[in-house]
């Protein structure tokens, strides 16, 4: 820290990644990141642009976003494009909270919503999660707060209804609710139709899972004009060409190879269900999970004790130190190959431990 | 504006980029933009990443923090990579100014610079240039603020000496003294040695000028390692994996292919000497640059007049409606070829208007 830091900066602690190691090649399930290249038309695209970057991207990202709406069935207006979905994510509590609105999500979900409230200096309140990590949405009805729910939640998996979510809505007419839907597309309903009911919501989602592009940094918000008014007011005022022009051209492209990302999709889904059903064999506990990732538990063996066994043997996942969580792991669902050099690692692990 | 928005920021008024027309082709002297391509080399780092965006960026920019030490003579820990340099500015207004340590900058410079003050609600000091548009130093000594100078200054392309800096830099002990160096590799020493001897200095450049990378978008920072881990808080606060896989890749190329860059450079220096003396023996006012752009008044033809003309004619430059510079154009510096477009335009249009 240098003497010239302001005010609460000096106390606060930034979000850690999931690590990058580069000491050795290991098999990665541990960022959520999907196992499979981009759509071939995304890198052609993008590898098309790399030749004419002596020019600004277009802060606008027309093309993008025009391809977005028609994919997502909204007006152009009702988008914003951004650098990776944590982008917007940090624009919603720059926005939309302040000393007296403050924010509210769960005490067990992705860690960068407590970063980005103490970065903010936003006063906030982490909401138990049920004992089998269900989200309890009662607290939020009427909570008179700035709502973020990952859904599905993560590390959990575990999704809300989009009934259940539209009861928070509704009680809390007055104040945003934000449904980040990173991994909304492996198996959980989305919430983007509810934008043209509620004015309240914004719905964040990201290039980064099931299209392939954590690389690229590209996500989005979807919500109605307003709201997408005020996240260009702090996008303008901070980094107008946020996003680059390969990216934007990866994206468009992308999304036009719908049937990739699908096909992707159902492979994953199928392999997270294969996993699951091979660890319960293996008596591990596990909650339900509409995403590209497992949350496991073995009464056998402690949560860091598996993460730093399977780590030496070349697989990363996972580990979070935290009080209730911390004797489960998230596992990354990978390849039908990976997963069996995991199970396998495991079973050999489970034989030395218990 | 939504009725979720919450404090000042109903009330800023964002950044404006410069014009990015689609309706057809112009030759673009607006945004300061590189008029050759991106290295070759850097198109093809850029366009082999592109397979392997499945994968999260390094949040540590290692590969290209390691080049970029090794070309600026500076530690891998005086170092910040960012996606573009206006988010290190952004970062460094954020970090290092709050309400009781105001910021000071020119009231003629990078218009970003007040955006950015407004937004995070930072009381800020505009002084005045000279009337040659030169900065006058003596107001900055013992200021007691976070100052913000622009070396070479935008629009007027006038630089300031390093000796002229190490004044400013010395009676500040206690304050960052920000060096925004975009324009730097244009023919200004640049003060990035200086670090070793002022903690008080941030320099920051980018990628977009000279090396012809502005749609990738990637700036950086120098300064000592204290400041340094105070911008990677603010990074790892907000938005880790800001600067994707592709661009990192670029980056690094084209700094590896420094020949490139400053044959480039040369030649934009030689065609901004050769468009200045033109312009000058038409009848123009301007000052000295030593950026790749001019910036340029007509006694005989208004300065919105002359930019509207030459938009209409295919050539797009850069006006700013602000009250001691609405008679000025802000012209980037092209080709040869482009150049003499340019200035057959102005002569025509010089010859009906005078």
């Amino acid at each position: 820290m240098s003497r010239f830091i302001c005010g609460k900066l000096s106390r606060i602690a930034p979000y850690v990644p999931g690590e990058q190691p580069r000491d050795k090649r290991y098999i990665k399930l541990n960022t959520n990141e999907s196992p499979f290249p981009p759509s071939p038309r995304a890198v052609t695209a993008a590898s098309q642009e790399a030749a004419r970057l002596e020019l600004y991207s277009d802060p606008d990202c027309t093309q993008l976003v025009k391809t977005l709406a028609k994919r997502y069935a909204v007006n152009e207006d009702e988008i914003v494009c951004v650098n990776g979905s944590d982008e917007v994510l940090n624009f919603a509590f720059k926005a939309f909270c302040d000393a007296e609105r403050g924010a509210a999500f769960p005490d067990i979900t992705y860690g960068f919503y407590k970063v980005f409230a103490e970065f903010h200096d936003i006063p906030y309140e982490q909401i138990p999660l049920n004992e089998d990590f269900t989200i309890d949405i009662k607290p939020y009805l009427g909570i008179n707060k700035t709502v973020f729910i990952a859904n599905p939640n993560a590390p959990t998996g575990i999704a809300l209804s989009t009934e259940q979510i539209e009861e928070i809505l509704s009680s809390n007419p007055d104040n945003l609710i934000v449904i980040d839907e990173a991994y909304v597309d492996f198996g959980c309903e989305s919430c983007v139709p509810l934008i043209k009911k509620y004015d309240n919501l914004l719905v964040t989602q990201t290039f980064s899972k099931s299209r392939s592009l954590a690389g690229a940094r590209l996500g989005f918000g979807i919500a109605n004009p307003a709201i997408i008014r005020d996240l260009n007011t702090v996008r303008f005022s901070t980094n107008p060409y946020n996003v680059n022009r390969m990216t934007l051209a990866a994206g468009a492209a992308a999304l036009e190879d719908e049937e990739y990302t699908q096909t992707n999709c159902r492979v994953i889904i199928e392999n997270r269900e294969y996993t699951a059903r091979r660890l319960a064999e293996m008596g591990f506990k596990m909650t339900p999970s509409s995403a590209n990732f497992l949350f496991a538990r073995h009464p056998g063996v402690s949560g860091i004790t598996l993460y730093l066994k399977l780590k030496e043997r070349g697989v990363l996942i996972r580990h979070f130190d935290a009080p209730r969580i911390c004797e489960y792991n998230r596992i990354t669902v990978g390849t039908k190959e990976q997963m069996d050099t995991l199970l396998n690692e495991i079973s050999k692990i489970l034989e030395e431990e218990t």
